[in-house]
């Protein structure tokens, strides 16, 4: 197939690279800001461009990965007259926006269920990718390309995808906070951080083989309320400047100590 | 060394075990409850006691694996005219338990940083063990029975390691907890939680590798405050019930959007 990136982020950048080892043809990345794309054009041996006059109308499939917010004018910009399959990559952007941005053609969404950083390399094939389309063909078209990548490939709504990914604020960039809070606690004490790796390795491993609210532990979720409040104390005592992990504890203790 | 575990739970399963595979004697384990002694005793293979009186005076250690809240009682129906050492492996309970509740021997504290659950066995190798003593002579004792355990054994005082626990119930508990948010939302919209699963191992893996605010991600850090808007109106329209889940949806985002 060949593809056209538009963007140049993360998502770009580890999608671009997989879809090439899977034997795709980049064909060009779009960006904004014509180094982003020529930066990652030189890594897929692809052309950058950062005008849509100079888009492809050639290509297969055109990958929008960029941020919610820039992808309905992403839309509104795409020259008239494309043949191929466009979709987004967004968690929380239903599969309307393109019919509601007057998008003539075939449409889909290519949601990968994973946090992307361009410090570390994904192995794609443990990632979920949950599709949508405008019609049964273009679904054909992304499942198609989807199974090269990835070992779950499934049919998703945009209500239900949105579900995922609030789902996956949750487990991961929620889960990545409390990991810095108890970092910061620890520097405080002059404690290194390396003390919570085991444990935060060992926590998400073992939410691979049980459901999570069954292996649950902890002072709260066994209603020792006495650790609980010295906790609280000691947050007042040691981390007067930062109210918020304190409130943070407060709450989410009371969930678990209420269950 | 010989030694009694005070407590059958998981935390005097798993270091029984540990210990007796490192080649140490289990003289005794200690319940209130007959049969939970009976049961951690016939799988290391020692007797099972729910008397302080029919505790043997001669062991080289006797380890104290109770809840919080109990550990003082214990020390107070402690036999005296014990030649070992007493500890405890509590996180949040300071040093000072043992004088202020008129121990008359030498004590300690050998708190592993990892949570145990009976369903999963544990490699104790990498637990960190943060140990304190009433005497330098007793801390080379329990340094030299952790060094067999682990490969990560660190002096801590009753503060730090209370600054460990707190850290621990963020990063491990509190994330444990935010698993089963995302389970619970999951299964609301028919989804399973094994969409989560690489994503959860994905996060904690990073966590090994970065200091986790250098990798935090989603919406709200990228102030992409639309998606996070849209994300509470989700939650108050998907999940009436439990206003809990909006709420630390809500505080967290603050906080990262705040930074």
């Amino acid at each position: 197939m060949k593809i056209v990136l538009i963007g140049s982020g993360n998502v770009a950048s580890q999608l671009g690279v997989a879809l090439k080892q899977s034997g795709q043809i980049i064909l060009q990345v779009y960006s904004r800001q014509v180094e982003h794309a020529n930066e990652l054009a030189e890594r897929l041996g692809c052309d950058a461009i950062d005008k849509f006059s100079s888009l492809t109308l050639h290509a297969d499939l055109y990958l929008i990965c960029v941020s919610d917010q820039a992808i309905e004018e992403i839309i509104l910009q795409l020259p008239k007259g494309l043949s191929g399959v466009v979709a987004h990559t967004s968690g929380s952007t239903a599969l309307s926006i393109f019919s509601e941005s007057g998008h003539p053609g075939r449409y889909g969404v290519f949601y990968p269920v994973q946090t992307f950083s361009k410090a570390k390399a994904v192995d794609f094939k443990t990632i979920p990718l949950a599709l949508e389309a405008s019609d049964p063909e273009t679904y054909t078209v992304l499942s198609g390309l989807a199974e090269l990548l990835s070992e779950q490939v499934f049919p998703c709504d945009s209500k239900q995808r949105e579900a995922i990914h609030i789902a996956a604020v949750f487990a991961c960039n929620f889960s990545n906070y409390l990991y810095s809070v108890a970092d910061l606690i620890l520097q405080q004490h002059g404690l290194s951080f390396d003390l919570m790796r085991p444990l935060i390795l060992e926590t998400a491993k073992k939410a691979q083989h049980f459901a999570p609210a069954t292996v649950q532990t902890g002072p709260a979720v066994r209603k020792d309320l006495k650790i609980v409040k010295q906790h609280l104390e000691f947050l007042e005592r040691e981390q007067p400047f930062d109210p918020h992990i304190r409130q943070l504890y407060a709450l989410i203790s009371e969930i678990l100590a209420g269950k």
